[in-house]
């Protein structure tokens, strides 16, 4: 069972570091003695389920011996299934990504990035990307604005915060005014462009995290007040 | 160089999956051809230091396909060194991982738990550890809640956000009162208990994050409002 995990995923496997919307989730190491547990039909279903919605990014071979003996199940005293390496006893444990962006602003227009890449390549979006290690949430939504909109902004505050756990991702979105205008296209992004609230494509905007966070925006922005706002983006039935 | 990146780490990896204080890194994956970028002085230096600071969970071998040909460096079209496989051509991104905890309370009393693993054996915490895949944040809290400390609680709101870029880790905790106080110590904790502002043991807490979020909640509870606090924790000079 654990052996064919890592095969389908593969077609998963983005062609770029910045892909906001990618399914590969986060894989982490540590090491342990363990017996690897037998299912039975219903942890076997279980499992097989967490699979599919939750450890796409599987691994074929161990990281730390180079063994293919890597399996897919629930390590003795822990709850759910994990990648096991049977040949040094590695346990790879996946967890879930940060996402970092920004709602850049200047007056009562907000900044937004035509997507030079897929997913929803042409569609329109705030900048944002994955957190890079050695940086604060805050830091990596700055950097993401600057490469993908060239932006250079000052920030307010954390704005907004989203589960997306069917694709296992935390967005931390801050608000932040636009303190020049030199922003332009960075290598991911076709156009990049000031709207006011009645110019918005809300028809092509690329994620619904981002046509949420703008809806509060402008709602906000008619109340005066920005309090942070938290949301669960669920996969659409 | 980068051979030699995943020796050393081997020494950090954690033989518990709740190390909430384990350096290391996530892990997730990339396919894309790529050319090594010869690494002048300066950016070598650049590159160990990542290395030192962000890469401590760092592969020996490739997860894609087996190979012990990783290397260590700043791919075409990238600005940050990866580890790269010069088998397949993986690139392999490592990303910060998200710590989720919370905050019971019982009127004026708040819990904390006695670690019962290590880093911080034996000192108090807050109940938190890494989020997982397919739960939101609010979840995870929630779990690790009943995990650490067998607690219930009816969450209020988000209550602190920390960011700790020296070991890749971001801190979602929950304020949350207790729905019963059938707690007890998780297979984690020695000890569960209900402390009033004056009787928290401030010189045997864990992690200064649980310290500033301790100090933020009574501080917060004489003004009888409780906001989002943001924090970063720098690793200690």
């Amino acid at each position: 069972m654990g052996a064919v995990v890592g095969v389908p995923t593969l077609l998963y496997l983005p062609f770029c570091s910045f892909n906001i919307a990618s399914p590969l989730p986060n894989v982490i190491y540590g090491f342990t003695g363990f017996k690897i547990v037998e299912l039975h039909k219903a942890e076997q279903g279980r499992t097989d389920g967490w699979n599919r919605r939750r450890y796409t990014g599987a691994m074929k071979f161990c990281s730390h011996c180079g063994s293919d003996a890597v399996s897919f199940a629930i390590p003795e005293g822990d709850d759910r299934p994990r990648h096991l390496c049977g040949g040094c006893g590695a346990i790879h444990y996946i967890n879930p990504r940060v996402i970092v962006g920004s709602l850049p602003y200047l007056g009562d227009r907000v900044l937004l990035c035509k997507r030079a890449i897929e997913p929803r390549l042409g569609l329109w979006t705030l900048p944002a990307g994955f957190m890079e290690n050695g940086e604060t949430s805050e830091e990596g939504a700055l950097r993401e604005s600057w490469e993908e909109a060239r932006a250079n902004i000052r920030v307010d505050d954390l704005y907004t915060i989203y589960d997306i756990p069917h694709i296992n991702q935390v967005y931390l979105m801050y608000r932040g005014e636009l303190t020049d205008t030199n922003f332009g296209p960075g290598p991911e992004s076709l156009e990049v462009e000031l709207f006011h609230e009645e110019e918005i494509p809300w028809e092509e905007i690329a994620f619904p995290i981002m046509r949420e966070t703008l809806e509060h925006y402008f709602s906000d922005r008619r109340e005066g007040r920005f309090p942070l706002h938290r949301g669960v983006i669920h996969r659409k039935l």
